[in-house]
């Protein structure tokens, strides 16, 4: 597969996602073909290890005469703070940005979120466009969901401003370290878990370690991967259903997340170890065998630990989930899964939950 | 008229105006009349001045065992900051609100876009109700528009979030200061500038003075002046073509509020001067003439200075007016009348612009 087009339809409009190699030389190009407007500037948010990597290319498909502008961030969960985000605010106004200036997002999920966020928020919002060079980021790119953190929580401020259009690059991928591939990669086997169990089996016959990639193998999984999240956040762009789905392993993973401190373990690390245990709370809940454990061999395989790190507790991370943005009224809500391919959004009893994490915690 | 219910159309949801005297003590009972969803929790946010006079009547329109919080900033503009933001961000999640909790901004213009910028942004938006307590927010909290300001352009940060339910009890207005009146008093005039030329009459015919109100009259003026306004942002939501007739005298007004420092000279005040030059300028367009004297000999008598500060100049004013966020590509736009009630939307000449201003200003 040397290529691929995916069609997202959000409320507010409908965009492209294109999959593509050599697309990152293209920008400029790409954003004419595919976006219905012709922006009065352009202004390039990234991080300070992706510029190194990218940033001349991408600026170079520009024409001279184009008013481009770029901010660079400090790389990191760090930077989805509020006081990145007035500081990016701040460089859009000296920059005399207007409401037909458009973002371009270079980078991964922090800069996708923090840019995703200005453009939703820069005078009441302005067209922005993605281009992920994380596998995570495939993810985080699709479905509009942009925001920064709080010090009492991740993603606690946010909106839903869906981009014009999505460029990846695969090959932009091919410099991302092994831990950066962990992370990314669990989004991936999430999306089979709960929706596409013929991707996961081609998934485990296909992926064996994260280097030495066939460039068609790479594209197929992308291509794949996002049509499971896009046609999720298509039905139900604002998470008032099915969306929720996309949380599965999330609830335990954001949990330990947070407790360690950001940035002590990759998401998609903390998101395995949160699906595993939402296999095990599913086949409590409902009774029956899910036979998972082929796939998590593969995982630590992969590179994977699949245990609770020792220095944590059940309590403390019971505490956390409690306090998730996904809790109501402060029950705690998992997603689990009847079959491979078919989740639920379940109401968890705080007792069973901490009877099973005590015994996780305590292996 | 004893009260009276407007209905408007966003592009998300349907809302009520409620305007009816007392209701500021049935908060509760309107919200469960009038929005169909039960929250888990409710956070008012008000300020020092409006907390002395009716925090304690909304609060006991509450039961008991609802959970019920409140959050009191300091009046006037400079809390329209990242700052205050935060802090609001961080109260919302210390009380541990969740996505089904609806936040509640009681008081003026500043109360009402700093909340509902909270509740835009907060876990990706929230659900809001707006209780309005000066006559300039009958304006600002209908149509959606919330945000914070930067120290380089007012209202530079926000987003569109329509409210819930908007609930005006005109009986609030009558602890206003004369000030307050005639900053909120240059936006029901302005409706009728742009839209209502029969309004406008029944204004120069009823209004002598802001004290000693007669409820009916009060009431039928909040409801002419809003319908204006509900009318035009529910055929223009976000901004991309009519709602711009909106900004009516705010081009130049705006221009002076920030020449000024924020807080020196009311919105109101400043957008009536604006207005007076958008005639002018108007005439000088269209080479008419609008006969808009007897209006603004009224406003005179009502209070109103009509000359631009002597401290201002007209090289600064145009500086500013550039980087107005309803700029584009760093041209000016003004709303000029081709009538009273015909609007149109402008690019002006830079030049015949600084001599129209520099005339002014040298007056």
């Amino acid at each position: 597969m040397n290529g691929a087009k995916l069609q997202v339809k959000a409320t507010s409009h409908e965009y492209p996602i294109i999959i593509e190699c050599g697309c990152h030389k293209q920008v400029f190009k790409k954003i004419n073909e595919y976006v219905d407007m012709k922006p009065s500037a352009y202004f390039i948010i990234t991080d300070e290890l992706v510029s190194h990597h990218y940033l001349t290319a991408v600026k170079a498909s520009f024409p001279n005469t184009i008013p481009l502008y770029t901010y660079v961030i400090t790389p990191g969960e760090q930077s989805k703070s509020f006081c990145s985000y007035e500081e990016v605010m701040t460089a859009a106004l000296q920059n005399k940005l207007d409401r037909k200036s458009m973002i371009i997002a270079l980078g991964g999920g922090v800069v996708g979120d923090l840019a995703g966020f200005v453009a939703a928020t820069y005078m009441r919002g302005v067209p922005f466009v993605q281009i992920p060079t994380t596998l995570l980021a495939h993810d985080s790119s699709v479905g509009g969901k942009v925001g920064i953190n709080h010090e009492l929580g991740k993603n606690m401020v946010g909106a839903f401003h869906a981009p014009s259009l999505v460029l990846y690059d695969p090959e932009c991928l091919l410099t991302l370290p092994e831990k950066e591939w962990r992370s990314g990669f669990a989004e991936v086997i999430k999306h089979g878990f709960i929706a596409d169990p013929s991707f996961l089996n081609w998934l485990e016959g296909n992926i064996s370690s994260f280097s030495n990639w066939d460039m068609n193998i790479l594209t197929k999984l992308l291509r794949d991967s996002i049509a499971v999240k896009a046609r999720i956040v298509e039905e139900d762009e604002k998470e008032k259903g099915i969306r929720a789905f996309l949380n599965f392993g999330h609830t335990l993973g954001h949990a330990i997340e947070a407790e360690l401190g950001y940035g002590n373990m990759s998401h998609g690390e903390a998101v395995v170890i949160g699906m595993l245990f939402a296999f095990k709370l599913s086949e409590e809940y409902y009774g029956n065998e899910l036979n998972y454990d082929r796939y998590f061999s593969k995982l630590v395989n992969l590179g994977y630990d699949l245990n609770i790190p020792k220095t944590l507790t059940a309590e403390r991370l019971l505490e956390r989930m409690k306090v998730d943005k996904k809790a109501h009224s402060q029950s705690i809500h998992f997603v689990l899964l009847k079959e491979i391919g078919e989740p639920e959004l379940v109401k968890i009893n705080e007792k069973d939950l901490y009877d099973l994490l005590q015994r996780e915690v305590s292996k």
